[in-house]
């Protein structure tokens, strides 16, 4: 068994509220991402599989599959769009990191050939990043 | 003389748009950066300033005051703000990397006691960036 | 289950010695780490708490609050700091990597209202970091 | 229990090849990858071993000599190598980022005095990495 | 004026050789980068042009059009090859760090309408890069 | 005409403080990093070179001098050492990264066969650095 990542980003805004929360509530406990004009981050993502090794081809997973899998799947719908506006999983979900994480697991898992989705790991900046097992899903 | 520089991080939403023109003009040129919802960036400010060294305090600038200056008139102007919506400057000029650069030129030029901006780079991502050193300013 | 990770920055100064053996014995072990005078790195933390994500704000833990608290426990205690002469736990442990971040375990522990600590790691450079879990504390 | 790792690099030729193929599917397969003059990258190593925390040197394993180990057993073997023709090992495994994992693994496992060998990584960019934990060698 | 710079990577291989010298004199001269089967490099370039903003698109240069001039001027001729034997600029010049930013110079000098290249850098590793200026060329 | 740069690292303590002032004022100007106990960093520092491109090598710098020469001059008299203690230019001049820029100015100017020292850049930490280029030494 071994685990193969692969990393990918895309930039996205998004803003932090609680539409059953009063105005000041969402400035208490959200601060500055409670800006509903929203902000912006470039996201890393980082895709991690596990499997066998493939004897004849020495590969866990078809890289460039799943180079398309991440691409089609996720960089399109996200990149360069509105979270909050744009992107159907975060109408009623907070776009924090943790629940892009849980959302990205949902949009990849069972969809690459031959692997076991291991790990989503989501870098809001360099700083803060949420890891997600698919624990509970 | 000698060179001293400090990076700052700021993120922002934002979205190319010129309203002479129509929409197919818009996304002909501008592609995904034209979707008006916005998307958003980690920007990395670099701001350079030059002067000589005080013998009495091995200093070019006084590191803490130059923190402050970059974090009161570009951070908290620019981080967690949609740049189109919600900074003056940007209300009539495209927020690209380079008229970003500009502006933040424009808000520290005379600012720093005692030293001379010599340069400000601004990095949309790792891949991407702008340096501007003040010409016909 | 989804884990959350936070970083932080510190620069102190250190070096390794027991009391308990010779100068030569000293040398020989901890080669250039024994230099009394001390020398320094810029360490960086990664704190991983873990938990269950909040269906209300989205966050597996305040960020604010995690920050606060990384702040006051590590970053005030340490940074700026000759670990061997001004941080108490080193007073008769010596600072290595591993020991440094056993430190913060026991000074994070407990301390997270509502989360797990899951993982302390410390980065002495780029190219040498320890993890801790935890086990045996 | 503690973990350590360390990182090295290498700078490596390699191309992907399957000697039973055709011309044509090892291009299918493999790409730009199967180009048989070989091209390069900047490996990242990371090797991380576990163990108990010595009381006396506050050391999980000796850092020299775990440097050693890592540079005789595996950098000098690869850096500045084209490893499908000179590393033995890639005579006739395809030297993909998951079998130079799993190689540098039986290099190193039980070379390293008083502790565990836990993880090698290798990156092969930035962008993609292997683990492997010794699963079933 | 403003300059802009955009990034890419591309992975080769190449090793250093004089023909009109002994072997001998190569390993001396070369050392590790003599070895005939040649080594390889995850490559950086940085391509920095320079021009005035345009007051309707806040551009020094079309972005898209830069990407595509490097993707197909060199990112399609260096990546995946041994520059020795594959890319024709190199068949007599030894592709050391430095004539690869000259060669990648000559490449781009004029293609980028609007702008004038102003450098290219180029990293073979972190640690170790060029700057050319088109002096001389 | 071409530039050269290459990195190396080293790790040491420091403090800043003005014997000639009163322990209040060390602190007003100096802040935490006037703590005489000293606190550290991992500095990197890149050397710059320029010159003629070596037609028979391709090389502007003979690299492994120029390593040599950088290892020897710098990082041996300075790394796991207490700057203001134990590097005879810090006796008299407080460890500012400008200064320490200056003084590695002075300790490789010349000493570099065949090629002009261009620019000394010291990274106190990845947010922070100083760049001189020889005026007035």
């Amino acid at each position: 068994m071994i685990l193969l990542t692969r990393k990918a980003d895309f930039s996205s805004a998004h803003f932090y509220w609680n539409p059953a929360w009063s105005d000041a509530e969402n400035h208490r406990v959200f601060g500055k991402c409670a800006n509903r004009q929203g902000h912006g981050h470039n996201y890393t993502l980082e895709v991690t599989v596990s499997g066998e090794v493939d004897p004849v081809t020495g590969f866990v997973v078809d890289l460039k599959q799943l180079k398309d899998i991440m691409e089609r799947e996720v960089v399109l719908v996200y990149d360069h769009r509105h979270l909050n506006h744009e992107v159907p999983e975060f109408a009623h979900a907070i776009p924090t990191t943790e629940n892009i994480a849980i959302a990205i697991w949902r949009r990849l898992d069972g969809k690459v050939p031959g692997a076991k989705l291991h790990r989503v790991r989501v870098y809001e900046t360099p700083d803060l990043f949420a890891d997600f097992y698919g624990e509970g899903v």
